[in-house]
């Protein structure tokens, strides 16, 4: 018998050769250090038997609960931080500009246009009102008319509308443009914190480990501009619970702001708002193409 | 606007953080070193949001073809070399014990017990006799009688008993148990190269980075013994196609043998065989728990 032996470094090296002549220069980098990085991973930690079968079993679950309308795929990607790393990665911005996080599973296309100063709440107790209001600029500290912000969020029973059966098709979501001098506006409520669904292989995951499926209170926005990249960030509350351990990570200090509350009685109230309200200031910077 | 950013090191730090309470300490570790490898990946390739909704979409895919009768999770543990890196990991064996390699997914508990030196086919046509023979023996030497041999194998068809439904369920399988002297023998096929199952995403794979699905020509076994480790492994055929490019990655060059052609009219032909038939002889090692 012959005494050669095959070691784990043999192993490696064998998967990362067999990509060798891969004629898709891109897809060879990926597949190699893809290959290279699982095989660190299994060995850095000694990866035994029964966890990678462990492992198989929770790949096997995952697929199984995905389907159109939830995506356990993506969620394990948001709750190992792997969504916003990648959108860092294609991100790097300049100095001043508004950094950008996670869109969510929640967005949904074509929202109705609304006029400047528009309430987006089309159900009654949506939650504490909220003037959000601010410019859109472009990186000189110029104004950028007509730029589109596309809002959504959640209420105060922690859905959106996409998710509750119960609302309007609108309730909490709409387009607006900005002025000749950038000012944008609209009447929003005051967002609360709500969990990413945790039934399934996530959630088992996020409990074994001692981590929680909550996400801090923030409206979720896309800033678009002719000339521009179009921008995905939220808008987070200050004075939010979980700010300090977002389940997706999605939290940078930059876009956390103050939610002022405002009386009942305060002049600047918007038409059609009662009793106590707040305001939010924030502007966008964006960054040309 | 505060100008702290959030750099992709930042988001790195931040997941491996979100583990720090994890009261298991082998789930902690394995959470963080899975987080830090993960990441990692994504940043030296520098992963694209289109790269990575492509990977959701390959996972995706996945989870949809596995089912109870295909598991292509495994397989693409199989074909990155992962499955054999774990069985590497955890099966580091002294010097002169045999090797192990990957159990694949063709193996059935419940084989008859048959004779010593008595033949697997039980269909016509299966292939060209092949006569196993040697012995079992432990680290130092010593023969291990009444040492358990699991046989199974493909025929000349390509095809395990397991996936063909014109064969007896117990074609080309069976267990054979030591002599007093350590010996075993018992009447085969020579095997062929077969392809693992390639119409789904790992086939996809193997295609696009110029790749093939072909195992080289091989013959499974379990080894067992009381008192010693069980002992899963292959003979492969030392003229078959693909030795050094198995898609699994399985081979190991201490367990590939020579398979000797012998005449219709050779004195040491077996019972039974007719015409032209080859022998090939192995020993295993075993290594006391």
């Amino acid at each position: 018998m012959s005494e050669t032996r095959t070691t784990p470094q043999d192993i490696t090296a064998a998967v990362v050769a067999s990509f060798d002549d891969c004629s898709d220069a891109r897809l060879r980098e990926i597949a190699q250090a893809f290959a290279r990085h699982l095989h660190d991973f299994a060995r850095d930690v000694g990866l035994t038997q029964a966890e990678w079968e462990a492992a198989i079993g929770i790949l096997t679950a995952t697929g199984h609960i995905t389907d159109d309308r939830r995506q356990e795929f993506i969620m394990w990607s948001d709750s190992m931080g792997l969504s916003m790393l990648v959108d860092a990665l294609a991100n790097p911005l300049p100095e001043g500009a508004t950094e950008s996080t996670v869109l969510g599973p929640f967005y949904v296309p074509g929202s109705p246009e609304r006029a400047y100063g528009a309430n987006i709440a089309e159900e009654p107790d949506a939650g504490t009102p909220a003037l959000v209001h601010g410019r859109v600029l472009d990186s000189d500290g110029a104004p950028i008319a007509g730029a589109e912000l596309d809002v959504w969020q959640n209420g105060a029973n922690q859905l959106y509308a996409v998710q509750d059966p119960e609302a309007e098709e609108d309730h909490l979501r709409g387009r607006f443009f900005t002025r000749e001098d950038g000012s944008y506006a609209f009447v929003a409520v005051r967002p609360t914190p709500y969990t990413i669904p945790h039934d399934g292989p996530v959630g088992n995951m996020l409990a074994a480990t001692g981590r929680h499926p909550w996400r801090p209170a923030h409206i979720h926005m896309i800033v678009r501009a002719p000339g521009h990249r179009t921008l995905t960030t939220h808008i987070f509350d200050a004075d939010s619970d979980y700010l300090e351990s977002d389940a997706v990570f999605a939290v940078k200090p930059s876009l956390v702001r103050h939610f002022e509350p405002r009386a009942a009685d305060d002049p600047e109230r918007p038409d059609g708002v009662e009793g106590e309200w707040c305001s939010v200031e924030s502007d966008f910077v964006l960054v040309r193409d």
